[in-house]
Formats: structure tokens, C-alpha cells, sequence
């Protein structure tokens, strides 16, 4: 059973009110915020009528106002390394704010497509008081599941749009293509390749989109052989790679959309023992901690994981508060991280 | 207030059983759990022996048998990459038992010794079933206050040897560092450098004299001056490569004791022109994630960070269930991965 908020609160009705509205008792309407079945459907009518016209939140189920509000923080895993620079911004804000974050990992549970039911069910269970997910891919089905039991979520990152109206946050993602591209431009670069994930993304189509800008703006060429797509593992990009360098006309510079693809670039070359930047100039996308490992250290863009994720929670917050944000995606700004990896084309090429 | 748990629970008696044995009531029992103030020192000294004779243990707070547990996981930073690993690990154990990770960063805050009193004040009105602490370095305080408030614990990889009783689980550091300096020796290296963090800690010095003692093994005269101390960032280091390769007999291996500190080697033997293997062989410890980044990619001692957090979370699991393990240290072995940094003395040394 949920029990309603304070009364002094001021983030919309309690339970009590929507109960009331629909002229049904306070447990009924519980009953459909929690998704129970044995609720007669013109009853469920009703009261959903009444949770959307009064903009019902969800309250933490133990809201005592003394102990800390938990937040839910569900990350695709917590293997990958950008993972890290996620939590660090969404514990910091979190903390700030006096809350607590509870992580789950969606991945490597059987389901690809997101949080399992199981995960979702103890959400409500436990009351979260809100949702951050961090490459997430919700199904329509979970979409409907988060609306239908008011739980407020903010999605940074999102691999596909989300539908309308969810708030989301990402990085700049077609500014961060342009100046990938423009930096390799202006060393005098015009043979310039890109490699991005094997299939369709938010991040990764804007990325690439930006590429196709710049060279556009310096009236360079589009060459379709020159865009190739590759799995998220260096392997692939590996593979990629070695097909450009087996092109009649191979690129002098290589924007890997990611780090990761990145390393496979490198891989690739030091197998055909050319080397990075003399032979072939590399850019990456994302600034992960391993960035700086190569030989050379990579130029990259970085992409501010820590600050979107801080930015999320302080969204969510607002949300939880009963505002919902006038503009439902935010775009935190990349930036060039010079290192080693891109120099003049050399004097053959 | 603390709400005793339900009567059919095992672990242990409830707060009520304390009460009536040291004659107070529970709301009283409770303050001196809770660590108020308001209790006559002769009255705590009562419900305190009570407490330990019949051997309470916290419940959480909100125990209906419904809402999942949270189990709390303070991490040192969560920008380190190693913490990936341990939530990956302990996330995917608690999800195993049915309970769910609270995540806090410890570091960042201002108090370099641990967990602020606030977070640990959080964590008993939240009513934390227990916690996992990664890289801590806990003040006798913070030691008696967990025990005073009889919340569970289990460090991973805990900075300093912790007092007498408390549980922890890490790598077999020493036998980590016979593997490295073994293999060394296998190659046919004699002159076999180490580099290892500033200050003493556990897992440094167990490193350590893992190398010496292979050393003695194999009846390599060890030499003082083949040891050096850098703090954890890459740069320091760098800084002591320098020293050791300005030596009148410089080494022609280093065994460096974190995968961080063998990036900084590599950047002095990359400014002085040396190659890694052909002039120097490099192993690591750890194999974070960025091992396999430089070039050539870094043969390394595997420390399992995932099965030590996965194994403290299943201790801390029976620990919560009134079982207190009776080996309090448990280790996890190491193994080596071979990659490229190493090979045979080049012919001039």
C-alpha cells in the first residue's frame, strides 16, 4: 500500500485527493498505481482519469521526512568504463541534495531490452522516489509501466529517442562531430574517415551527422566508402580499419566515434606498422579514462558524463518536486582534448 | 526509532528481548542503539552489555518482508576505474540474494580518513542492513561506532590492516608479487626494479614482499636502490623511472605494483627513447581495464576485484543472518596475463 506524502508537501495531491476525486477509497487508487489487477476497469478509468488531471507524483513509500530519500540510478553495466564518470556526477548531485542512489545494472541480466519486470517491481515496492537511466533501451511495454505508475525518470544518454515528453539528457553530440572533424580539417586533412557503431544511434547518427556538416562547410568531398560501421569492440573497429587501408585512395585521418573504436584504429595500424599521427592522423569520442593510455596519448572529444549525469538527477529532483522541465532534452556542450594522436597529413599523402 | 524486526526472523533476538533483559523500555534500548545522548550512562551500560550477551544485530528498518533490502557500498572514489569492477561484483551478488546496492563515494568530501560522520548518521535512520566498504581507511571512531551501532560490515581491499575481528577480503597480494618478479626471473632478468605507492599499505607492502621474496628464492642479491616509492598518480612515477634509469647499473625489468604506476613508466622510457620490451620489461598490477590500452599492451598481475566484492557481499549476507565468519581474512588468488611488455634482457644488458 502506498502511503501518501506529507500534506505539507506542495508537489501536487495526495492519494487522499486523487481518491477522492475519482470517488473511490484511498486503497482502490492505490490499487492502480500499483498496476493490481483486481480493480474493475471503469474503476481503473476513473481513477486514472484523476491521477492525470491532477498530476499525481509518487511519494517514497516511508516518507518520514527524516530518512533519505532513495534514488534510482539503473546503468547498462557497470563494466563499461564511462559507467564510472556516470555514477561519480549522480552521487555527487545526489548527495548535495541529501539522497541516496541505488544502482542496478540492466545488462547481462537476459534482457537487452532494459530493466527486467522483477527490477521494476521492487522499484515500486520500495518507492523510489525516481528513476536516472544511463543507456538505457526501455520498450514501449516499460515506457508505459514508469507513466502508469508515476514514477518520475530522466534518461541520460538514451540509445534511441525516446518517445515524446521523456526528459533526457546527452552531450552535444553533432557539435562534438563538427569539431572532431574540423580539428583534422584544419591540420590540412581532407581524406577523412569515419568509424561509428554497426547500427543506428541517437549519439551515434549525430556524431556522425556533425562529420558530414564540417565537411560539407570546408566544401570537402563526401566519399560513402569512407563511413564505415563496426560493433562496439576494438575488434570490429579493427576490422574496419583495415578495410579503409585497402581502399585505392586509403583516408590520412581517422574520427572513431567512440574511444573504444579508437583503439581498434590503433590496433589496425600497428599491424600494417604504420604509425600514429606520422602515417595516420586519429580523433576519438568520449574522453574515457583510458584515453590517455595509447602510444600516442588520443585526441578526443570529450564528452562531460559526470555533469549530464548531475544534471539528470537535479532534473529529476524538480520532477519529484512536480515540476516537469519545459524542455524535455538538454545538450551539455563537448570539447577538444588535444593530445597526441593528429598532425599535418605526411608529405606522400 | 528502530523497528525490531519480525519475531519469525533467526538472527538473533529483537530489540524488545534487549530491552526486557536490561529492564529498560525499547523506545530507550533504541537511543542507545541510535547513539543519542539522552541516556543515563548507567542505563547505556546496561542495554549495552545486553546487547552484546545476547549478540543483536541491526535489522533494517523497514523489514516487512516485501520491500528489498538495501546493503550500502561505499566506494574510496567512483572515478577510479577499479570501482567499476567491485560494483559490477557486489551489484551482481546483491541481485543474486534479492537485495539492492546503495552507493556512496567516501573520497571528494573533504574528510580523507572515511565515511563522513553525515553519511554514517544516514545510514542508521535509513536502517542499513549492512555495508561493504572498498579501499577504506576508517578512524578508530568511525571502527567504534559501526560497532556500537551493531551495523554489519566487511571491507574489500581495506587500506590498513583493520583491528583484530573485523572481516575483510582481498587479493593474495604477496603471492601477486612472487608471479610478477617469477616471471621476470623466468626471462632471465637479474636486475628487477619495483615501484610501489608512497606510504605503507597493505596490499603495497604485501606486493612487495612478494618480489623480495622471489628474489631469495631464485638467489638474486636484492638491492635497495631497486625500490622506490610514488605516489598513485602516473607522474610520480614517471619521476622515479627517471631515478632508476640514471643508475650506474640501471634495471632491465620493473615490476610496477599498480597498472597506474606502470603507465608512468612507460611515459619515462617513451621520453628517453627506450622500447618496452626490447629495452626494458614492464609488468603491472591490477589489470584495470586501460592495461590493454598502451603499446604494447601490458602483461599484468590479475587482481579478481569483482569476486572479492562478490564474496564480501555473500560474507556480509551471513553476517546479517547473526553468523559471524570465523576466518575474518579471506583472500582471492591472482594470476598473470601474459600480454607484450615483457621479454628476454636485450643483448647489452
Amino acid at each position: 500500500m502506498v502511503r501518501p506524502g506529507r500534506a505539507d508537501v506542495t508537489a501536487g495531491p495526495t492519494l487522499a485527493v486523487v481518491a477522492r476525486a475519482a470517488g473511490v477509497s484511498v486503497p482502490t487508487a492505490s490499487k492502480v498505481v500499483n498496476g493490481r489487477q483486481d480493480v474493475a476497469p471503469e474503476t481503473r478509468r476513473r481513477v486514472t482519469e484523476a491521477l492525470d488531471r491532477l498530476g499525481y507524483i509518487r511519494r517514497p513509500r516511508f516518507d518520514t521526512g527524516r530518512v533519505p530519500r532513495l534514488v534510482d540510478l539503473v546503468v547498462r553495466s557497470l563494466e563499461e568504463t564511462g559507467s564510472g564518470a556516470v555514477l561519480h556526477g549522480a552521487e555527487g548531485a545526489a548527495h548535495d541534495a541529501g539522497l541516496e542512489i541505488v544502482v542496478s545494472a540492466a545488462a547481462n541480466r537476459g534482457r537487452p531490452d532494459g530493466p527486467e519486470r522483477d527490477w521494476l517491481d521492487k522499484l515500486v515496492l520500495r518507492g523510489s522516489s525516481g528513476v536516472l537511466f544511463h543507456l538505457a533501451e526501455l520498450s514501449e511495454p516499460q515506457y508505459a509501466w514508469l507513466e502508469r505508475h508515476r514514477v518520475p525518470f530522466v534518461m541520460v544518454d538514451p540509445v534511441l529517442e525516446p518517445p515524446a515528453g521523456v526528459v533526457s539528457v546527452g552531450a552535444a553530440n553533432w557539435q562534438g562531430g563538427v569539431t572532431a572533424t574540423e580539428h583534422l580539417l584544419s591540420l590540412g586533412h581532407e581524406r577523412i574517415a569515419v568509424v561509428t557503431g554497426r547500427r543506428p544511434t541517437m549519439s551515434g547518427d549525430a556524431r556522425v551527422a556533425g562529420y558530414r556538416s564540417a565537411l560539407a562547410s570546408a566544401g570537402v568531398r563526401h566519399r560513402a566508402e569512407y563511413v564505415r560501421r563496426a560493433g562496439p569492440d576494438a575488434a570490429a573497429a579493427r576490422r574496419r580499419t583495415h578495410e579503409l587501408l585497402d581502399l585505392p585512395e586509403p583516408p590520412t585521418a581517422v574520427f572513431a566515434c567512440s574511444d573504444r573504436t579508437a583503439l581498434g584504429v590503433y590496433e589496425a595500424l600497428a599491424e600494417r606498422g604504420l604509425r600514429v599521427p606520422d602515417d595516420m592522423s586519429v580523433v576519438g569520442f568520449d574522453d574515457l579514462p583510458e584515453s590517455r593510455w595509447p602510444t600516442p596519448p588520443l585526441t578526443t572529444v570529450r564528452q562531460p558524463l559526470s555533469e549530464m549525469a548531475a544534471t539528470a538527477l537535479r532534473l529529476l529532483l524538480r520532477m519529484m518536486d512536480g515540476h516537469h522541465p519545459e524542455s524535455t532534452r538538454t545538450e551539455l556542450s563537448t570539447r577538444l582534448v588535444e593530445r597526441a594522436s593528429t598532425a599535418r597529413p605526411g608529405p606522400g599523402r
